[in-house]
C-alpha cells in the first residue's frame, strides 16, 4: 500500500501499536501500521489514505491515558516514533527544532549539555514523545511555575488537508521568534488537537536557561488528603509559587515502596511535596514560608528536606505512581482540574464517591495547579467492580464541572473524556469545536471519533 | 437603530471614534457608534447588525498601531470602553475577571492592592484596554521573561455567530483553571484575532504574586545601534533572562528629553536598558553578568543604576518614545520580530534602508525578544517623503521575513500588515487563515477586511 515505507501487518505487532495506556477505552482493528521516517513519507501515507478513504491514527510512544492514540477499525496507524532526530539546538536563540518522535527526556538531556532547559515534564517524560506531548498539550509537575507544552511551542510543521490544499500538503505554522501575531494562532489550535487536524512532523520549542542550583524540597505530612488540600489552598493564598506542588496519598507511597524500595516511609495518610527553585536566600525564604503554610494548615510535620537523596526519592515516587499502582490492578485514571481553592472540597468529594461505590481510589495530584489524578483501582476480571469504577469515574467528572473545573487538565479528551467534554461545554461551544474539525479535516481522515466524537454524535 | 443603547451619530465624535493610532491606514465612514455597557447590549447590537448586514468594528481605547480598529464604510463602531468594570479579583486562585474596557494599568493597580501582579505591559498600558490587549495579543516590555497576553488569558466570554448559532450568541471559551485541554483551544484562537471572529465581552486572566523587591536596572551605552544589537545577542548566548531588555537610540532619547525634561543625557548613540527582577544576591549576580556582557560586546560604558529615579526615568523614556516622536512629525511604526541572533544584522539593514531612502528612522526595540520598532519619521505634508517612508516600511518587512522573522511581533496585522502577512505566510497557510474567518464569521460581519483582507483578496 505504501511502497518503500516500513509497513507492519503482523497481527501481534499491529495489536501492540493499536492502543495507548488508557484503561477500557475502545480499541479498533487497524489494517496496517506504517513507521514513517521523514515528512515526505508522512505526506505519501496521508495522500494515499485520503485517496482510499482510510483513517489515519497517528501515534508516538503510546503513553497517552485517554485513548487518543487508539486505533479505529480499518485505520492505518501512523507511528512516528522513528522520526526521533533532534534537528537543531540553537543556543543563540534558546530554541530547539525536533522531529515528533523525540522522547521528552532525551530532548532535556541534549539541551542540558548546552546549559539549557526544556521545562514541560509529564510523568511520562522518560518515554513519551514530543509529538504526543504537543498533540495532548501535556502538562506535568512544573507547569505551576513554568507553564504547559503550549507555552513552549513556537512553530510546527504539519501534514494537513482541507483548506490548505490536497491531503498530504505540508505547512509551517507559527514563528521562529518568541513573539509573533501575523494571523490567527493556528499553532495553538494544533497544540492539544490530538492528531485530529493533521500530522505534526516537526516542532520548534523555546528553551530556558538551565537552573543554576538544585531545587529545594519541602515535605509536609497530613492526617488525610483533605487536610493536604487545605494546605495547597493556603500556599496559593499566600502568593507562594513553587516550581512543583505535588500530593501523594499513602496507598500510592506504599505501592511505589513495595515495588522500588526507595526507603520511603508510608506513615502519613498524605504527603505534599513542594519544589522550590528560586536561587539563594530567596529560595531559602520561600522554603521556610512553604513549610510554615503547611504547618498552619494542619500538617503533622513539615520540613525542608536536607537529604538530597530523600528528596529525589520522593519525586521519583511521584513519577512512578502510575506504573506502581498499575502493577496491582487495572487503574482508571482521572485527570480533573479545579480552581485551587476548590482542591480540598474536590478531594473530599472524591473520597465520598469512592466510599459510596465501594471502589479504592489512590490520590495523586499536581495539587498546586488544582489538577487531580484520582486513580480508580479495579480488581481484574470483576465486572461489578468495573461498573462501580466507571460510575465513580463519571461522578468525579460531574463533581469537577460542578466545582468550576474541567474534565481534563492535561491528558486530553481522546475517547474517555468525550462524554465529559460534552457535559462541560455548552452546545454552542461544542458546535464551534465541531466546526474546527470540519473545516480543517472535511473528509474526517485524521483520528476520527476522537475529541469531538463522530459526526452527528 | 439600537433602542435604549447609547448611540453616537454626531459627525465629530464619530470621526474621533473611527480610527486608532496607525498612521496612514485607511479610515472608512461609520454610520453610527454605540457605547455598550453590558454583554446583553453587545448581543443586541450584533443581532441587529447581522439582520441588517451592517459590519461591526469593535474598539476599546483606540491605541492600536495597525489600523485594526479603523472603521470600514457603513459600519457600526462598537465602543466597549464603558464596559470597564473589574468583576472579580480572586486572590485564592490568583485570577481576575474583567470587562474588556478595563484599562491595563487600572487592572495592575487593583490587583497590586492584593499583592498580585498582571505582567503584560504594552507601552500603551496607561491607556489601552484589556479587550484591545487580548484582541491584538499585546506584548510589551516584560514578555521576555513573563510572556505575552495570550499566556495570561484563561477564559473569555464572546458574542459570536456562525457555528455557535444565531449572530448575537454569547459563549464562554476556555477554563477557570490554570490547566485545561477539553477540546480545541478556541481561547487562543480568539486571542489576537483583532475582533474578526466575534466581540470579546469578558476576560479571565491569571495573575502572579507581586514581586517583592524593586527590580534592578543595568544601563549600557553604545557607539551605534548595531553594537547594542550585538550586546543583545551576547546576553542571550550567555543564558541571561532579564525581565526586560530595551533599546533606545539617541533620536528617541532626545525627543523624550526635549518634551519631558527627565534629565536624561543623550550622549550615547544607543542605550540598552536591562531590568532584572531576580531577588537578592541572585539579582545582584545577574546584574553584574549583564553589565559584563554589555562591556564584552563593546559598550562604551555599562553599569547597574544605583539611582532609582534615573532608572525609572529611563524606562519612562522608553514608554514615552512613541508620543515624543509623534510630536515632531507623523510616524510610521514598524513592529518586526526576528530571532535574537539576527538583531544586529536587522538593525544594520534598517539603517541601510533608511539611508538609501533618505528617511529618518528612530529605533526603539524590545531587543531581548528580537522585537524591533523602527519609527519612520515623515515630515507632514511632504508627499515624496511619504512615498519614501512607505517604501522603507515595506523593505523592512521583507528584510525581517528574510531574517526568519515576522512582520508583526505584537501590534497585529490590522490594515497595515496585511500585505506583509501575505508575503510571510505560504498560500496554504493563508488559505487556512481564511478558512478560520469563514468558519466563525460566515457573513463577514466582524471587522471585515482586517487581518486576512477582504474575501477574494
Amino acid at each position: 500500500m505504501f511502497p518503500g515505507i516500513d509497513t507492519v501487518t503482523d497481527a501481534d505487532v499491529l495489536a501492540s501499536l493499536a492502543h495507548d495506556e488508557a484503561e477500557w477505552a475502545a480499541v479498533g482493528k487497524p489494517v496496517a501500521a506504517v513507521r514513517a521516517r521523514t515528512t515526505a513519507e508522512v505526506q505519501a501515507v496521508v495522500r494515499e489514505c485520503a485517496r482510499r478513504g482510510i483513517p489515519v491514527v497517528t501515534r508516538g510512544a503510546g503513553t497517552g491515558l485517554s485513548g487518543g492514540a487508539n486505533a479505529v477499525d480499518g485505520c492505518v496507524i501512523l507511528d512516528l516514533s522513528r522520526m526521533n532526530r533532534i534537528l537543531r539546538i540553537d543556543t543563540d536563540n534558546m530554541v530547539a527544532v525536533v522531529q515528533p518522535g523525540v522522547v521528552n527526556d532525551d530532548l532535556k538531556a541534549a539541551v542540558a549539555e548546552h546549559g539549557l532547559w526544556y521545562p514541560p515534564d509529564p510523568a511520562s517524560a522518560p518515554w513519551s514523545t514530543l509529538g504526543g506531548n504537543v498533540a495532548t498539550n501535556a502538562g506535568g509537575l512544573c507547569c505551576l511555575k513554568y507553564g504547559v507544552t503550549r507555552d513552549y511551542v513556537l512553530a510546527l510543521e504539519a501534514v494537513v488537508g482541507g483548506p490548505a490544499g490536497e491531503y498530504g500538503t505540508a505547512v509551517r505554522l507559527g514563528h521562529n521568534t518568541t513573539k509573533g501575531v501575523a494571523g490567527y494562532d493556528l499553532t495553538a489550535l494544533f497544540v492539544g488537537s490530538e492528531g485530529t487536524l493533521g500530522v505534526i512532523t516537526e516542532i520548534t520549542v523555546r528553551l530556558r536557561p538551565a537552573r543554576r542550583e538544585s531545587p529545594r524540597t519541602v515535605v509536609g505530612a497530613f492526617a488525610d488528603v483533605v487536610a493536604a488540600g487545605r494546605a495547597v489552598a493556603e500556599t496559593t493564598r499566600r502568593g507562594l509559587l513553587p516550581a512543583a506542588l505535588e500530593l501523594l496519598d499513602r496507598m500510592t507511597l506504599r505501592a511505589v515502596e513495595d515495588w522500588k524500595h526507595l526507603g520511603l516511609s508510608a506513615d502519613a495518610e498524605a504527603l505534599l511535596l513542594a519544589q522550590i527553585d528560586s536561587p539563594g536566600a530567596a529560595g531559602e525564604q520561600e522554603a521556610a514560608a512553604m513549610a510554615d503554610a503547611f504547618r498552619s494548615a494542619g500538617a503533622t510535620w513539615a520540613e525542608q528536606s536536607t537529604d538530597e537523596f530523600e528528596a529525589e526519592a520522593l519525586f521519583a515516587a511521584r513519577r512512578l505512581a502510575y506504573p506502581a499502582l498499575e502493577r496491582l490492578s487495572p487503574v482508571l485514571t482521572e485527570d480533573v482540574c479545579v480552581p485551587r481553592s476548590a482542591v480540598p472540597e474536590m478531594l473530599s468529594r472524591i473520597a465520598e464517591i469512592g466510599a459510596r461505590h465501594d471502589v479504592r481510589i489512590a490520590s495523586i495530584a499536581h495539587a498546586g495547579d488544582g489538577n487531580l489524578h484520582p486513580l480508580i483501582m479495579v480488581p481484574a476480571g470483576d465486572d461489578a467492580a468495573r461498573e462501580a469504577a466507571q460510575a465513580a469515574f463519571e461522578e468525579i467528572l460531574a463533581a469537577a464541572i460542578g466545582a468550576g473545573g474541567t474534565v481534563t487538565g492535561e491528558h486530553g479528551v481522546g475517547l474517555l473524556k468525550r462524554g465529559g467534554m460534552r457535559r462541560e461545554l455548552s452546545p454552542s461551544v461544542l458546535a464551534m469545536q465541531r466546526a474546527v474539525k470540519e473545516t480543517f479535516d472535511p473528509i474526517n481522515l485524521f483520528n476520527p471519533g476522537k475529541v469531538i466524537g463522530d459526526p452527528g454524535e
